[in-house]
């Protein structure tokens, strides 16, 4: 399984300061029902247990930052303690994922109503067709006012209680569209340079956000870093499948449905 | 003016990369009428041209990171433009307005109904004294659901479209509430060392949240980055015109009502 | 148990590189047998299991760089492996029991013949007291040869294959003592500057040796790592079980007597 | 203007720690006279003012470092007030001008007699054809003694108090001469690896040139930093002239006479 | 003789932090006797000042960290001084003679038994021929026991008085063999790419030795970090001899037999 | 000597990144005849070696930065070997003589006429007193014209060919002094701070300079930088002297009179 994934979504495409691969667990041992979720946390690893998942594949490292203790004192090491004594493995593919072709923002970018060719936002300057990269540039196929392309993209994302935020006048019209799974505050500039009318991602904070929205000649939007990464699951669940043989490979996948994003309740947003 | 609110927000007490104090304008030039904002964006200088004033003073600066050129190519450099010929001078207390006594946080805690005595979060190891610091925590006058405190703490500070979000069980007694006006990751871990049953803060990523929520021992709460620091503004105008002289000053004081959130919609939220 | 460990080998003490205290394992776990030892490695682990050990204490840390992983892909991943499903957890206390008064150093000045009051060879600027400290100085009853010095060193000290190595005149008497458990390269100038006439370590290399000898007035022993550390782990059994209330614990331990040194052969030695 | 200049001397030349191009001004608006001189000064500003010049095109950034604020509380704020509120632009051409081919070691080159060819005392590695670069290298017609060379560059340099100081036996004949407009400590190792028999720079400091002084195998020239750069301002100022399509295009262009020099008196020099 | 020197072991190959060539003496003075060590310490010197030479040829630098003083008050400050005032120079070959084809492992590999073709452990990436490198790697004619090519190679290297350390079974077989003279620490990983079934180098400490160890797929020969570089001595004297002209440059050589191991007694060691 | 000199010019009081000390030479052989100079350069060897003298004291050190070479291939490298062979010592006194009270300022104070007492421009915070310190301020007893105290100034200090610059207003009145020996550019801020008048000092570049005479308030001149220093060579030999006993010691000491200064001819100086 580690090495059909791995040609899939290639380790060595990774950032430099990513943690991708085998968290835990053996890798000779054999795997039959392997869940897909965006985040390593106690209720992910809960559902995994109840199915009887032999592998989690988050997006989302468990220990991105180098660990000197698994012990049980903290959530993750908890975790940890939890998916070894269950026999439960761990892998991640995350910025591997990220600048696939096609990867995790080829899903938003369908999600949100892109259907056409797609290009990268930051193309990764190692791979010399140009396809690689993180974020993805599309044509809606005609303009439509600002309002009712974020419209689509609340209706096309999974629901979460926050919802969606745009800056920029309601009703622009949008035509290029950028998009980037996860948080986007680094890629201001590239959405811009790229001539986009709208970029939509996450975890936008206010100073960038405010500065970025000076220039007036381009909309944010500003999603759940979770509903933005979430559509890819599927994709990379089929894709996994393929590689393994398809049905032959007697290996169930199953794409969790928990609503991971952090935040639970929202109150006195005037949504439209 | 400047000798005044300086003996107010001393800013020797500003953090070591930021940049308070006097961005434009000349410092013998006599003032009459000031204006306070959260952010030094275009709309806030044009309702100060407009409204006549010869200063702006904002929380936020608007040169943090060093520029070699002010040239109007630029949002930043149109401002700068625009306020000298304008005659405009603009003025910053920013991490020294935080870490005040009372500061920021102080006028954040009374509009989100804390009453009592507060203590900083994260204290200044230079006050001796131990008032100093960012954020603040303290008690309610008696324990309420979470949900309940966020849906006052939405009432009493300033609507943004997007309004709070939270995370934790809304049946949870809250009673210790820890609140940091502005960006508040870093003091995550301050908020759960203090005791703190809740920490409202703004700008908070998925990342910090999601593993911070794992703890399961304390909710968050997050707000408008602008709407946490706005109510501050009336009381440095105050404390400003007291330091003055009061009404014999000749000089004039107004908060700016202008939301200068980033984010002017929001779609698809499930707000209670 | 870590509770009383800690008040023995305050964590606080280990240097700012060092990875101590609890590295798997549940702190909420009941603890009846516990194995010490100097390294982390499979064979201990083993014993641990066989003995039915809840808890192996070491010197060396298992992760002292830390790791975004513990699949078992690698022999420090298989030991995590096996200490979780094995109920087995593990703890090290390193650079704390180094500088600890008595400490690691302690039990080796004992091992080669310093029965009088010791002094560290490089205090803990933090201790007003100055006793506690890495290394430790003291003065035989009276002086012997360098080669009688080394000759009872090799017999205090537990056997390994290569023994010890000496470098100096054999008939210079030596008086004053320095010594240190574990790598001692970096403590050469601090024996020397103690006036020692002798300094027995581990680890020594050619250059640092080499250089240091150049001096003349000073002579060098390098033991096996793990034979100037191993005296050490019965004194740290024995204070443990002490804190622990002594036999009213219901607590065993054993010193586990695996040479974890890491050489197995040895040829061509002019061994005296 | 900035279209036509920055095709002349392209602002990516320029070296990383540069702060080249507009410093204040805006880019649309239309310039009929600009002004050119070495340093962004009062004086300066003050004649630009006085002849009615839009923009004034300094060799030196007046904003090196970056700053968080342009108050007029320095003489570089009160610069730019100054020159916002009379409407004049600001623009640098620095390490990009010196680099350029021809550029400021050219024109130095040629006030100090060298009418030969001239080649790159430190070429720019990014240039295939080897044209770029920091300072020259070219050869006289003939040998000429040290003395001489040193009275002719005097001469055909501006005059400044404190005029050129020699490192060197006056009687030595030198014909290869390497020259670098401004401070060219950096180069004196480049200069002796050129073969040059003469190195004429400015702002030299008695180490460097004392210990470079020391080799015996090649004479030094100091030169005030000023009057180096000078000669280049009327190369520039006809470059961008022809740039824009010479007489037709109603913009006049004037070189500033002001010496801006540091130094305004000397005494007590021993001056051939 | 320096220039003949650099054309076989060329200074350019050195590593960054190394330090080559010529540490004391005029390179002009004639050279008549040449003396080649591993250690430039005072009993070579001595013997050097005996014999007569001219120059004295060593592996190891005597300044490899800068200096900035030659006082006579340390053993590198007398040596410089002892070394001037005998009119003796002193040339360092470091690790552009580790790294040459052939070098210091190649003499090392032919010490220990390999007599077939080599290739580098770490090539130099700036060779593209890909002969040069740190270490060598080469097959035995047929598999040996472990404990036979440790055997052997006691033997084979010039006796110390700690011999050879080895961790590993000794019934294993070994063909592939991986060498690398002087400290080995930073090549363990590259041996076992290399796919050898030992690896024999110098100065390993306890622990990357004993983490290696747990691999349990590849052996380790721990020498004294003197013997595994004398072997090359011999070879490079020749070397340097054929570049001269052979007999008629009238330059005579000789290697010191001095042993320079750190270590002069061993006790206590189980020496197969 | 050492000793008596190091109780003097404390080397601790050293900056961090100097080299102070003992250079080349025998702390244990004996010293009869002692030359003082600035500059450790040929001509000062030549002119210790002539006199017959056992050890030269310069204020500037010989191997500031480190070096892993002596050999005779660098002008450097000849002065050691010129020093050792000819035995003769070398020993510096650099900022340890710049911070002492009194230092090498005190001695350029009284050279251009401040005659009451100083203070420390920059003090020397480990100083409890205050006393030590680079550079000094003074008043002189009356005010005079900018010019009278360049002129004054001038025939203080050792002859130049370059003589001294001054930036400033020749008539402003000057009474308030601050003087450094040396390299000045990184005082210049100290010296506005101290409110002097007027800031002498050597090595000072055109852009430190130039920034600074914009601020208008406070006059500049720079004299050479060997000039600066060399009025301390006096004190030094005078305070060495009376520290061995006076005439009782057997030790005579001289002060060169070579000019060092970098620079051995000036051409177009309009001199006052």
């Amino acid at each position: 399984m580690t090495t059909a994934f791995e040609a899939i979504y290639d380790p060595a495409w990774a950032a430099s300061w990513d943690a991708v691969g085998l968290v835990c667990g053996d890798p000779g041992q054999p795997v039959r029902r392997i869940l897909f979720a965006v985040d390593p946390v106690a209720r992910v690893v809960e559902e995994a247990a109840e199915w009887g998942a032999d592998l989690v594949v988050t997006h989302h490292p468990l220990l991105l930052r180098g660990v000197t203790s698994v012990a049980a004192t903290t959530p993750k090491g908890r975790l940890v303690h939890r998916l070894i004594t269950s026999g439960i493995a761990l892998y991640t593919a995350h910025t591997n994922a990220d600048t696939a072709d096609p990867g995790v923002s080829d899903a938003l970018a369908a999600a949100v109503g892109l259907d056409g060719p797609l290009r990268p936002l930051d193309p990764d300057p190692a791979d010399p067709e140009g396809r690689r990269g993180i974020g993805r540039v599309g044509e809606l196929a005609s303009p439509v006012p600002l309002r009712d392309f974020a419209a689509r993209a609340a209706r096309g994302l999974p629901a979460t209680v926050a919802g969606l935020r745009v800056a920029g006048d309601p009703d622009r019209p949008v035509r290029t569209v950028a998009v980037s799974g996860g948080a986007g505050d680094s890629l201001l500039g590239a959405a811009r340079a790229a001539g986009a009318d709208v970029f939509l991602t996450a975890d936008l904070r206010h100073h960038p956000a405010s500065e970025f929205a000076e220039h007036g000649d381009i909309a944010l939007v500003d999603a759940a870093h979770w509903a933005t990464e979430w559509p890819w699951l599927a994709d990379g669940a089929a894709r996994l499948t393929r590689a393994l043989g398809g049905g032959r490979a007697n290996v169930e996948t199953r794409v969790s449905t928990l609503v991971t994003d952090a935040w639970t309740q929202a109150f006195g947003a005037a949504s439209a």
